[in-house]
């Protein structure tokens, strides 16, 4: 299956989509799926409602979603205790991509998709990405189209299918159901569809603010990782061959993956986390006013609401809550290559939205604006090493959107900056590992996060690259 | 690794401590390691409080555990809504077993260690077994023997090291990690602790109440699956044989094991559950009286509390509340050989306590008298298959203890039943896998509940039966 799957990454043209009929199709999308979305007070909300007592702020059906307080508690963190709001959306939603093959090599059903939060309106999105309460037509829209081949997965081909988790800041315990289907019939091509190579989705991941995170987090979740693809490579070769050998698993890392695993439940047992839900309107340090739940110092994010006007949706008007960060993120591994493969510093990052506590994350992840000054946490000390590398050892380096439909302009500067094979950046903070390493613990929940899965999906991205 | 296991498995005989010479320790630690354990009011416990408002049982500390009241929303289920206690225990504790080879062959050093819940006293526990407040020496205890070795697990050769839950209906996502380090040098054997063969522990597995819950989940988590145990089988054998066939990687399953992952993915994409702790002294049907607080049709559990007088424990005297069972459970892997190859009837568990709210639980979990009259959910499908069986179908049948610790004479029936190898079987709520499968699970949070994994330690225990 890696080899397939490597294959398809190799093909930058595509079999039924030619890339510049894309291009039209993608522009022709962006042109006519337009959505008029509007910041509105918080009391304009149509069909949710402040609860009285608590100030959550809940659906009257009582699905979706919910913005409640969260009381954490770290004792050995560099903030020991703090109040924030937080979205609890415990429903699990499908992000469902099809793939079929064409001519021998591998297609993904990707589908132009406007939401709220997209700044550039429409990004590329998977096969289906529906909430439950979506999927299940609770706010009576139409049907998600394609949703029957992830419903009933068992009749066909399944080629990953895993809950993963989301922002762990911004979301309490929330996942998705990760899964990619391989059909062999004929299907037909909606409106807003279109069929395209891995090696095409790679081209496009390069493009600031087209792929969008539910895709690139199914994308990350492809058994990309396994035996043979590193067979055909001569020694040496650019980036694109280390990536290969990454994601060869006859080829092996510094660390064996017991040692990785090990290291991961170490420090589980060593973290104290708790966490404790609270009343919205108790929740120290934020304020609401008429537009927003802010920080009292301005930092972090905002809870803040829309007004949304859409052709193309099932629902051509509705309002909802969204989360609003303060500043674009900074997200990016230190990559090195170790005898030719590509090894990833990983690092345990704890978030009170993760439902064990801590997955692994990129080497960086932070949005700048958000730290004092002070001994940097393990999360930004490699910020500057990321920042001010020289430019040839940047090996990806694109602006991408997180989820539109529940973060409003949401992005964050995804970049893989090459440095020494330096065994002295390993501490109890950070590993060098594989990314067929990554791909086996892919294959389960609770061990990457989304912003590393992202990033998993952009170094995947690099093969062919010379 | 799945060879030295089997290996050690087939040593029914120690090098170092001979059975003989156990069953005296055994009888001498069983004798001097004496405890008074009387039943107390629940407003006679010391260094407890019952938090003003709330209800809850908390220890002045704030460490250790409390007794909270969980709210549990499970729409599609039999019971939609229901209100019960639940233990609080947030910390994350080591069930730590050290291996050393003596001779070539695997030996496990056991603690004799009296526990105040076991309704016999002394039970083999882990090495150490150790809550974190235990080992922090939060209550000023002594110092815990062999700490080190799991502290600093990456120092030695690392077996498994994973985090497990426990009872699900009991704790409120609570973990311990299970961890098993080999050692090369010379280790000091204290008072209390002697090494034993796998063999033996299987051995001493087949009677009442001898190894203790710690060490079964731990001993469930070695490394027994590989490449390699089932080379030398001739084809036929008894159930030993069918045993080691199943543990072997190289021999395949009915069902991929993408198959079975994707069926639990499934699973937990449609289940709804939902739970909130909420004020004990709310909970719906179940009342405080002196010594208990309990369900009012008088089923499940009641939490009671305890004073201790322990001659050995690091602490002499002491109070805390227990939950105590009403009535002996039944847990049994209905299981059957296809093409010689072990395979047992695995089921989606869901307990409101699980963190990801399904894991893989044994064919038949319940304590029958807790279950009024109906059609019987799927944990109770197979109990008459399972207690009807013919004799020669009976493969495993122990009564064995839970958790000495938090339950107070807490004992299910654990049972391994053959049955024909009938797909019809198999619906939304079973699956036939194989042992090698479980083993692969294993490795990772989340999968196997803790019944399950006693049961496949219990399995394990059949090698070398003809």
């Amino acid at each position: 299956m890696a080899v397939r799957v490597t294959e398809s990454a190799l093909c930058g043209e595509g079999v039924v989509t030619g890339t510049a009929e894309f291009q039209r199709w993608y522009a022709e999308r962006v042109r006519n799926d337009v959505a008029e979305v509007r910041r509105i007070p918080l009391s304009a909300l149509e069909g949710w409602e402040t609860v009285p007592g608590t100030g959550e702020i809940a659906h009257r059906s009582g699905r979706f979603f919910t913005v409640e307080g969260l009381d954490v508690r770290m004792p050995d963190g560099p903030v020991p205790n703090w109040n924030q709001p937080i979205i609890n959306q415990p429903e699990i939603g499908i992000l469902g991509i099809l793939a079929r093959e064409f001519d021998g090599v591998l297609h993904f059903l990707m589908q132009a998709k406007n939401e709220p939060g997209n700044h550039n309106g429409v990004q590329l999105s998977p096969t289906v990405q529906a909430t439950r309460s979506n999927y299940m037509r609770v706010h009576g829209g139409g049907r998600v189209p394609y949703l029957e081949y992830f419903r009933e997965a068992s009749r066909y081909r399944v080629l990953a299918d895993v809950l993963q988790s989301e922002q762990g800041s911004w979301f309490n315990r929330k996942r998705n159901r990760n899964i990619v289907v391989e059909v062999d019939g004929d299907i037909e091509v909606l409106d807003g569809f279109c069929w395209l190579t891995l090696g095409q989705l790679h081209g496009l991941l390069a493009i600031d603010d087209v792929v969008n995170m539910d895709a690139r987090t199914v994308l990350a979740c492809l058994p990309f990782a396994g035996p043979g693809p590193a067979e055909a490579l001569s020694p040496g070769g650019g980036p694109g061959d280390a990536v290969v050998r990454s994601c060869d698993s006859d080829v092996g890392g510094v660390h064996p993956l017991t040692e990785i695993q090990s290291w991961v439940t170490e420090a589980r047992a060593r973290t104290e986390l708790r966490t404790r839900t609270m009343p919205l309107n108790e929740v120290k340090g934020w304020t609401r006013s008429e537009y927003a739940i802010s920080h009292e110092d301005g930092l972090y994010f905002d809870i803040m609401a829309v007004d949304v006007k859409a052709g193309s949706r099932e629902v051509g008007q509705w309002t909802q809550p969204m989360i609003e960060p303060r500043g674009i993120g900074i997200v990016a591994f230190l990559v090195t290559r170790i005898d030719g493969v590509l090894h990833v510093l990983a690092r345990p990052d704890t978030r009170p939205g993760y439902a064990d506590a801590i997955e692994f994350g990129p080497t960086v992840q932070c949005t700048p604006g958000n730290y004092a000054p002070g001994p940097p946490p393990a999360h930004l000390r490699f910020l500057q090493s990321v920042l001010e590398a020289e430019p040839d050892r940047v090996l990806f380096d694109t602006v991408l959107s997180e989820e539109g439909g529940r973060f409003y302009h949401a992005q964050n500067r995804y970049m893989a900056v090459e440095t020494d094979a330096d065994p002295r950046l390993e501490d109890s903070d950070f590993r060098w590992v594989t990314l067929h390493q990554l791909a086996r613990l892919l294959r389960h929940s609770h061990y990457l996060n989304v912003e590393a899965r992202s990033l998993v999906a952009c170094l995947h991205s690099l093969i062919g690259r010379s």
